[in-house]
Order: structure tokens, then C-alpha cells, then sequence
């Protein structure tokens, strides 16, 4: 059994490649569920729709995000009604399917655990999909808009009302002191094989993660048998302001950051050739660096990483 | 100024009726929210959204609720999810864009009149419209289902889920205790020239209106310059189940059954030339009878009716 930390569309792509060299029956995939928000009386989960529309082959090629084949209908009207104000975060009329039925099924009593595996029954997902936790953990932003203090938002609000297009002050996990671990979830990690850490955001996608309940506590036990995959390349985030967060709060966006963020998790990083200059760097910082291609422009691209990944460690 | 009190198609027709004879300026349409419901997390007014998408020349003509030109996409998906389980009220991809933008400015402390009036400006409706309560007042029905007491459901249950198709025993207006009336209505009322109770089904359309804050007592109060129009016509509902409800209520079925519960309300009716010979009971009943045409079966006849309308009592 192999356990994957996930954030969106990096883990995605990770999943996608171990699912190609082993069983997704096999693997638990436990997801950051800090950029959940409620939008419009709808619960929105957009690291778990990624990585089950992924994992699906539906996830829509033109936006990166949602469903394919789908349609705006309802974002139009809601755009018209509002001058635009409100429409800020774009649904499409069959990703609101997904929202409608989450809200139901949670508002009927069902945890975001059961609503999540629902949801991927209905996708033919194989993978096991788990939140991070089913307590609502609410990922918030203090960004510079020049305010002394500068001002705390939501996730979303950062990431999509400013296209994380705003330098980032602080970064806190509101709610995560008194969240569990979704059930299944330490024990997962406990019996796992092999722990993968996905090339997610260092703080706002694997951050909450790692912050709920015993997880990180779990992983750390884990040390030897974790590996994560960076998500920095040659200094850079391939998607994302991962980059530029890293160095606003404090650390390097490298894979030397990366390596003093995550070695307290993981005995090994997965770094891209660009960065096989700095294997000795990440070494020092306490993880053993593994040099390979980790840019997953493909489907090919991500079975081999994938092959790396379980080979590792 | 013309107050109506209204609720869905039979309301909605009326009212188009009415803006073809005076200014729609002039016209305060006080609209049933009994039926108002809270699905998948979306708040609902379905009399509300009726009488402004036919005012707005928008209503679908193939179904008779919600947007014309309308897509699917997201119920499909609900549908999918629940294998039908929850998708049993129709919420087309427009209409959806109406209630996200509903449910967004109630969650950011509107109140319903205030988000009604932006709907109805936004598709240019010059009928002030107005919920009957900015409170929430729900209309639950008991119905027959075999169980010695009943049982006891929500009106949308009752009307979508179970088509309406279902003996009734009882109904009541959850929360109208305590409801007051919205700002507006009783001015409206007091102030106004005439009063019109529209052709809607009187226990659970004009039922709740009536039932709400000092509404009824209003109205009571201007009882001589207030006009009805049955909905009943030879006994039966033209849509819906006013016919059958007035039944199993107790009542008659027909335009005699609806002036004695109407008659201390308002003067006068407005029946149809097939109740002629029945105007002799009206009166007796303690209504005077109109005799005309009442089945608005295109704009004309609206018109015509709203015409007589305004010049009776």
C-alpha cells in the first residue's frame, strides 16, 4: 500500500503516473482540503475535484481545473446579475453538478469523507480519496495591499480574486488545532509502504496537511519510507506562486528550501536534472537527493516519475 | 397604486395582464414565499422567480418554471451522482445563476426584498415586486401516505417530488408566528387604490400571504377595494392542485367554496362566464360576482382580464 500527499494539479499528475506502474487500489491519496470554501451556499473542494477529474480523464484541458466538455450557463447569468462582482470564482454548469451534490449529501449528514468517495465511485476512481480531514481546516492569506498590518483573507480570495498576483505576509490553517485526521488516514500512513509526498505547494497545499490532527506527527514516524517530490524546478514553481511564497516567507524557493522544509518528513527528494547541481545541498539539508526528469507533461512523463517515486527511498 | 397579491403562473399571468392596462410602476405584486426552499444549499423562491421571468418575457415556454433558452448540465451531473436520488427538483443552468447569485447576497446579509428588487431590475421588471416576509415562512403539508397520522413533508416534496399526486390532510406555515410582513406591504396595502388577490391557489398561495404578519388584517381593512379572481373555474384547478386541496381541506371546489373563504378579504370576484350560473351563490356568499372570461390563455386575454379587474368593485 502507498500513501500520496496531495494538493491540485501537481499531485494530479503524480497520481496519474502511479497509477500506471501500480494498482490504484493500492494507493490512498490524501488531499488538502484548506482551499475549500463555500461559494454561493456550495461546498467547494478544488484540490479533491482535481485530483478525482484527473484521475478520471475528465479534467477540462482548456482551464487546467473542472470538468471537460462543459458549459457556463449559470456563471453568465450569475456574472450578469451581479456586474461581474460576484463571479469572480468561475463554475461550470457540470462542475456544479459536483458542488450541488457534495452541499446535499453534507447537509444530509454524510462526512466529507463518505461525500468524497462517493464521488469518485461515480468516476471510476480507484484510487482510495481521502480529505485531509472531514472538520473544516480553512487555509487564510495576510497579504500586502499596504496596510500596516495587511489583511487576512480566504484562500480563494488570494488565489483567484488576486491570481496570487499579491506579495503573502503570513499564512495560517484556521480551525486546523482542533481537526482530525479523516478516519483511515493514520492508519494509512502507519501501514503504508512507501509515503509519497506530491510536488504540491510546500505551505498552502501540503502545509495543511501535514498541520492536521497527527498527520505530520505520522509522517515524521515515517521518515525513512517518505519520499517527496519537489515542486520547486531551477527556482521556479511550473504553475502557481509556490516560488514566490517560499521566498516571502522566509525561505528559498529551491530545492534546498524545499529539502529544509520537508527532511523532518521525508528521507528522500525527487529533484529535476535542472537542479542535479544542488543535490549536495539537499543532502546537507538532511534528504537524500534522487535526480531525475520530474516535469510531467504527460501521461509518459508521469508513469516515470511514478517508477522513480516507488523505486526511491 | 395597485397592490396584487400573488402567487406563481396563475399570479404571473394576471400580472402580465395588468402591465398591459397601467403603468407596471404603479403595481406592488406581494409574492407567496411558503414555497421558498433551501437545495443542495441554494435558496429557492420559486413564486418569486415565476412572476419575474414572465414579467421579463424570460419564463420557459416549454416548461412553464425557470429560463427560457435553457441547458442542463449541471441536474444531468446531480443526476449521475444520486442515480436520480437527488435530482427530482429541476434546476436548469440559468435558473442556477438566479439562485447562486439569491443565496450569495442573502449569505452576505441582504435582505430577500432587497435581493428580489435586484433581480427584478436586472431584467428590467417595473412591477415592484415583493416577498410576502423577509422572514422565513414555510408551508408544510401532511399527507396521506398510510401511517394514521400522516405524514408530514415540505411543500416542494409534496408538490415536485410527489407531483403533487397525494391526498392532503393538513397544511401550516412554519415560522408565519413570527414573520412580519416586508417593509412595504402594509403601506402598500393601506395606500392603495385597488387590491387584487390573484388567481392562485388560495390555501397554499394566497394561504401563506394572508396568514403572514398583519397582511390579512390589511387586507381585511380595504376589503371593499379588493378584488378576487377565482383560480376554480366548473370546479376545477386550470394547474395544480388547488381543485383537489380545497377538497380534502374541507372546502368546496369551486368558485362558491373560494368566496366564502374569501369573502372577508374582499368584496368582490372574478369568475369565469363558465361559473354564470353560480353567481347568485358568490353573492350569497357575501361576494359580489364578476362575470368574464378567465382563462388567460395568450397576453390578450390577459389583458382583457386585467382590465376587468381593475374596473370592478
Amino acid at each position: 500500500m502507498i500513501v500520496a500527499l496531495a494538493g491540485g494539479v501537481g499531485a494530479a499528475r503524480m497520481l496519474r503516473g502511479l497509477v500506471a506502474v501500480v494498482p490504484p487500489e493500492t494507493i490512498t491519496a490524501v488531499v488538502n482540503t484548506g482551499d475549500d470554501t463555500v461559494m454561493h451556499g456550495l461546498h467547494i473542494s478544488p484540490d479533491l475535484d482535481t485530483v478525482t477529474y484527473t484521475l478520471a480523464g475528465m479534467i477540462n484541458p482548456e482551464t487546467g481545473w473542472g470538468l471537460r466538455d462543459e458549459t457556463w450557463s449559470a456563471m453568465a447569468e450569475l456574472r450578469a446579475y451581479s456586474e461581474g462582482r460576484l463571479a469572480w470564482f468561475n463554475l461550470g454548469d457540470r462542475d456544479l453538478g459536483t458542488h450541488l451534490y457534495r452541499t446535499s449529501r453534507l447537509s444530509e449528514g454524510a462526512s466529507l469523507s463518505e461525500v468524497t468517495h462517493e464521488i469518485a465511485r461515480r468516476w471510476s476512481v480507484g484510487v482510495r480519496l481521502r480529505p485531509m480531514s472531514d472538520q473544516r481546516v480553512e487555509t487564510r492569506v495576510v497579504i500586502d495591499d499596504g496596510a500596516p498590518e495587511g489583511r487576512e483573507i480566504g484562500f480563494q480570495e488570494y488565489f483567484v480574486g488576486h491570481h496570487h498576483d499579491v506579495a503573502v505576509r503570513a499564512v495560517r490553517f484556521a480551525g486546523v488545532e482542533s481537526a482530525p485526521a479523516a478516519p483511515g488516514v493514520l492508519g494509512a500512513i502507519a501501514s503504508a509502504e512507501r509515503i509519497i509526498i506530491c510536488p504540491s505547494n510546500p505551505i498552502v497545499s501540503i502545509g495543511p496537511i501535514l498541520a492536521t490532527g497527527a498527520i505530520g506527527d505520522a509522517v515524521r514516524a515515517r521518515r525513512l519510507d517518505t519520499v517527496a517530490v519537489s515542486p520547486i524546478i531551477a527556482g521556479q514553481a511550473l504553475k502557481g506562486p509556490a516560488d514566490r511564497m517560499l521566498t516571502e516567507l522566509g525561505h528559498e524557493a529551491s530545492v534546498v528550501g524545499v529539502a529544509r522544509m520537508w527532511a523532518p518528513y521525508a528521507a528522500t527528494l525527487v529533484i529535476d536534472e535542472a537542479d542535479a547541481g544542488r543535490a549536495r545541498e539537499v543532502e546537507e539539508a538532511g534528504m537524500a537527493a534522487v535526480v531525475t526528469p520530474t516535469v510531467m507533461t504527460g501521461p509518459r512523463e508521469s508513469a516515470a516519475l511514478g517508477g522513480v517515486v516507488l523505486g526511491a527511498a
